[in-house]
């Protein structure tokens, strides 16, 4: 009895959490000593201690009734106010509260501009491999998202393929930059060709393109790379950010949409964006968190703590045979798998009590994604399994 | 460049803002002190002591990596346990957290039930006057809400109206008890005959009809009332339930939704609404507030400041000469216009300095919504201005 396009979804999940209620079941195989789940993004990095102490200043000094008052749809306009302060020093931008838009993580973000800007049957194109919840963000608005074939092995944007792919009724195309599930970095001279051919397409249908910038890892980087501010590049863009992974409040539930004045139609898709927020029910971003990132927003956790991570296991998996991308953001590696069922070679290194999960679920085939945000013991002790696994592929 | 349908609800949203700016308008045109502003339902009285004292304990002494985390789509185990304790001690129920569904306020809570619920096309009845929103949330989970006409002057549903409208392809109803605009508490008599017609129309079709019972004002009573508790009723209800009134939290986005084990297709429900949690963008309800209302789910705030202004406004506007069912219920009068055409009478009262909200935005004309959650000063001070206002309409 519950609606069509429901049980799908709850079925597809059944099958995606089947892959991680594994975990308990193999710890009971194999001890808990010899099991390692590298399946969830889930930082493993403690928030700094700025945003714990400013959570209990506010809570102990603000107006109690004002502190949890509803806000305004866009948002508490000093916290929009600080947090474009805060690009403009960052980015060299000229932004006002006017160009951000409060929001609940970034998946709220994007399904408020999704929301605002598609009309029933709109297409919306993404690369593939692509985070899988983009599918029904997009049919949540009454679109419909379709992939563009993954750049093997760089992982980068094809924009030949892209050319290929626009159509008449394409009115978004989102990127995330940096990467899930691949950790590739997007560089400018790749994006400025994306750029190139979005404007191209659009003269042609006489049509406008959005390009969302779907960032909650901008701030997870590596070997001095810099993540690309895409409004630079592509005027019409907006970019949804979340506090999730750079402050390690992925429970907390708060981001932003930064929307500049360039993007088309700005006065409405900004008054549009604080209605969504409030149609969609989530009415407001929550206030005590949209205060404690206005003051934290120029805080990050500790990305060196990922950082050494990745160099241990990336270093390690290439000298066991696997080949792999070697990311430089986010805290993922996307690793060809070692036989061409990707789901195949996620259940044989379970034997290993190795967790992964299947590329598929992100739009590639072939690969698994290894999430190691986790603890440095959990890395150094999974290193021997995988060169088991290595190995038994090579018999 | 925006959707056609976001630009009808910027349009239409608009007009409801531009009720709002009217406040500052005003105050330059009257003064502050002649300005009494019954527009918006915000609680005026603080959160109890506890709720911050709760939430700063926690961040002081929590584990910052676990406090911070992302939850379960359907909430914290431990906090779905608590909540369902509560309710089983108020209830006598036998809800374990299975039952409960941990959402982004009731706003959250009624998106996720009726995406769980709806197919393209299904429609949702609910009785006039209601609460505005219902008919963009029935919206974005692909159905159609009906409205059944306003039974006046009792406001309470009208089974004989309600046995009409149900057609094949009405899934759901939503109650909103206690009710807003009106303040009137829907009695157990009133819903026992709703319960018997949505039992006998689903036999005659063949279909299961959810009753969906929206009570963010549950606790919000006065006169010694109890507000019927509907499952008990109607096996086939699931509550959404919001602390934005009754720990008055609004900005902290936090409720959630209570599915009986003897609701149609039980697991897959419950299963669902954690699901659609996650796809529609709010992921998991905030943590930190899902903690601090674990806590606090038996407190309330000041119920009897409410009290006391509705007695005030109430018993003056009568002696004035204005019509309204005496609410029992909620922080709202819905008083019958002066006149016939509500936005005129609106525009009026505003010559006075008062605000007030038309009915037709409840979908009822011919009357106003005063929201009394207010301070007692703006009551007191706006007495004469409403006496003035009922004399300009007996000249």
């Amino acid at each position: 009895m519950i609606s069509k396009n429901m049980k799908e979804l709850v079925d597809k999940s059944a099958a995606i959490s089947a892959l991680f209620t594994e975990g308990p079941r193999l710890r009971k195989l194999l001890g808990d000593e010899n099991v390692f789940d590298f399946g969830i993004g889930n930082p493993n990095v403690k928030a700094p201690i700025s945003v714990n102490e400013t959570a209990i200043e506010l809570l102990e000094n603000m107006d109690s009734l004002t502190l949890h008052s509803y806000t305004d749809g866009a948002g508490i306009p000093s916290v929009r106010q600080a947090i474009a302060e805060s690009l403009n020093r960052r980015f060299g931008e000229e932004y006002t509260g006017k160009n951000i838009v409060m929001t609940t993580g970034a998946a709220g973000g994007l399904n408020v501009i999704l929301k605002v800007l598609l009309d029933q049957g709109d297409e919306v194109l993404t690369f593939a491999p692509y985070f899988s919840e983009y599918d029904v963000y997009v049919a949540n608005a009454g679109g419909r998202l379709i992939s563009i074939a993954p750049n093997i092995p760089s992982f980068l944007p094809d924009a030949n393929k892209l050319e290929e792919a626009i159509s008449s009724k394409t009115k978004a195309i989102i990127i995330n930059n940096p990467n899930n599930p691949t950790g590739v970095v997007y560089d400018e001279e790749t994006l400025k060709k994306v750029a190139e051919v979005l404007n191209k397409k659009g003269k042609e249908f006489g049509t406008t393109i959005y390009l969302i910038s779907d960032e909650p890892y901008r701030e997870l980087v590596f070997d001095g790379v810099t993540v690309p501010y895409i409004p630079k590049i592509y005027g019409n863009t907006i970019v949804a950010y979340s506090f999730s992974k750079s402050l390690s409040l992925p429970g907390d539930r708060i981001g932003y949409l930064t929307i500049p004045s360039t993007v088309e139609d700005f006065e409405d898709v900004v008054y549009g964006t604080g209605v969504a927020n409030r149609v969609l029910g989530f009415v407001n971003a929550p206030a005590l968190q949209q205060l404690v990132v206005a003051r934290c927003c120029d805080e990050k956790s500790d990305i060196a703590f990922y950082d050494k991570n990745r160099e241990i296991l990336y270093n390690a998996l290439i000298s066991y045979g696997f080949e792999c991308a070697k990311p430089q953001g986010a805290f993922y590696l996307f690793v060809k798998a070692l036989e061409e069922d990707d789901v195949a070679f996620v259940n044989k290194a379970k034997e290993y009590g190795i967790l992964m999960t299947p590329g598929r679920g992100f739009g590639c085939k072939g690969y698994v994604r290894i999430a190691y945000c986790v603890a440095r013991a959990v890395i150094e002790r999974a290193l021997p399994s995988f060169e088991k696994l290595a190995k038994a592929y090579k018999k």
